[in-house]
């Protein structure tokens, strides 16, 4: 028996590109005592994956040259030789871009409650994504009711939700993205009270009208020039959650901008980092708050589903590439998923 | 009868420099009913001051050209027509580089305790800059024992301060100052476990070797290539607290530097930017905690005197030059001040 791997083959400077994976088949790995097998059902693509596999100093350790590529994925336990976990059980995990993952039960992050939603909403709205913008906007922007709260890649995974939330929270919500599609997509999708094109020349003048009480909040998915322009225009105690740099493709050599310090001081406002590794001990509390929104219709989602491992090598270099609608997914075995 | 006074007679791009005062001598203001009249004993020297007098953006109005120059400054009520004034207390306030000022109490900010400390502390240790130091340790970096923190302009009347602040709560303090004079201030009088000279070629190394650590809280003064130096060695969760800019000489245009976003976002730091007014309604708490500091040797200061009023234009531009070794002060009045 065998299964398909997608494999690191080489370490990409920036952005990974297809030539950086190789699709393997490989032995189906037979499991020992206390272990269990996994069957991938859905892979995730996120944006964060290229500093895992980037030299650079990063938070982890970078996935080794011919290793398999890391990944979140949800799978179902199909064999199983321990206690904790039983066949026909859907589990989260880093299980990585394959068909199948053997392990200990502690290779399992979390099993899936019944919700009665997808399974591949655990990567997504009710995971990674959707998490990471509950914390970053209610726990870093923390936004008052009245509150103008911008976002960046607000057509994504993670900006969409962050928008919503602060919606929801009655605040102002700006969103900026890339192209018409995708600002007629926050207007009438996602709801934002004003979305601009950073792509137009005259996003700045843009962006400022939408702002018209300046900004109180801004989440941010990009850095770059987007962020700069943003920063112009922060009010006095402004929070600024620094959630992804997307429109920087390489940190080597390290880019450079427009300094950030007067515009901190002057303002008094806060810039800051977070990463949902932080908060996952926290995961139940955001769960808690989402599924009943995602349940009720008031969190719009959309996922983007690529079929087959065959997939996976351009997946995140399309992200880069702002190809995707929604959530990014590589989805694996039968059709019925 | 007369008396002098600065004024502010063209507008400088980044730090003011001599021709960009005059020296007058007008008509001693005459009050009227329920004024006071002050003379001033100490006028303040601050890089702040730079800021006001700029065209560009701040967080007040700038100074118009023709006005007397804003500064804060300690005197004595030397008249007094209205009930919350006596004749011969000591009084702080935006007094202006002037020998007197008049108006309503309104325009005094607080009455001086009798301290048995010389009435120029205000000013300093026990006053704006000891107060800024304060908070921006106690509440913005709000470091652990242990934690490291590195301090920029550490020589400096902010720096000093804030340096003794961390060591006092258990720190290792590493500051950051320029020139040999400077770095034996800061190891000799103020304590600082390590202090490293910007100013060195090995400044980068001296400043890793200084940190075998990390750096957990970073109270920076200075901005610029300094502060892009400590944000490589921040640890996670570590906190900037951004207080000044000096070694940017303009911001038009716009200076450019490193990005921040990929240190902020890898390690979850974050960097806020802090002024003393935001703090100002919290004076007693700070100045409870730090007069019994001063009284009793724990927290070292340095006071620089510049006598007389033909000593203020030049004045900020030499606290850029670096020449000022602790808090300068512009002495007015007899020589028993």
């Amino acid at each position: 028996m065998t299964h398909r791997q997608i494999l690191l083959t080489s370490r990409p400077v920036g952005i990974p590109q297809p030539e950086h994976f190789t699709l393997v088949e490989s032995p189906l790995p037979v499991i020992g005592a206390g272990e269990v097998l996994v069957r991938n059902d859905f892979l995730s693509v996120d944006p964060a994956m290229r500093g895992w596999v980037n030299a650079a100093a990063n938070y982890s350790e970078p996935v080794p040259i011919g290793g398999v590529m890391r990944s979140f994925a949800v799978g179902t336990v199909v064999e199983s030789r321990c206690d904790e976990y039983a066949e026909g059980e859907q589990v989260l995990g880093e299980f990585g871009w394959q068909e199948f993952a053997a392990g200990l039960p502690a290779m399992i992050t979390r099993r899936l409650p019944a919700t009665g939603l997808s399974p591949s909403l655990a990567l997504g709205v009710l995971g990674l994504t959707g998490v990471t913008a509950w914390f970053g906007l209610t726990e870093v922007i923390a936004p008052r009711e009245g509150d103008t709260v911008v976002v960046s890649t607000a057509a994504g995974a993670v900006g969409s939700v962050a928008g919503q939330l602060a919606r929801l929270r009655g605040c102002r919500t700006v969103g900026i993205t890339g192209g018409p599609e995708k600002v007629a997509l926050c207007l009438d999708e996602f709801g934002f009270d004003a979305a601009v094109d950073y792509r137009s020349p005259t996003f700045a003048a843009d962006l400022a009208a939408a702002c018209p009480n300046g900004v109180d909040g801004y989440f941010d998915n990009t850095a770059g020039f987007i962020t700069d322009t943003v920063l112009a225009l922060v009010n006095p105690r402004a929070r600024i959650a620094v959630c992804g740099t997307a429109s920087i493709e390489t940190w080597d050599p390290w880019p450079s901008g427009p300094r950030v310090e007067r515009h901190l001081l002057t303002k008094r406002a806060r810039m800051e980092g977070f990463l949902f590794f932080d908060f996952e001990h926290r995961l139940d509390e955001a769960l808690d708050a989402l599924t009943p929104l995602v349940r009720g219709g008031d969190l719009r989602y959309r996922e983007e589903f690529l079929d087959g491992l065959e997939a996976a090598p351009d997946a995140i270099a399309g992200l880069y590439r702002s190809e995707n609608l929604g959530k990014r997914l590589i989805r694996l075995g039968p059709p019925s998923h």
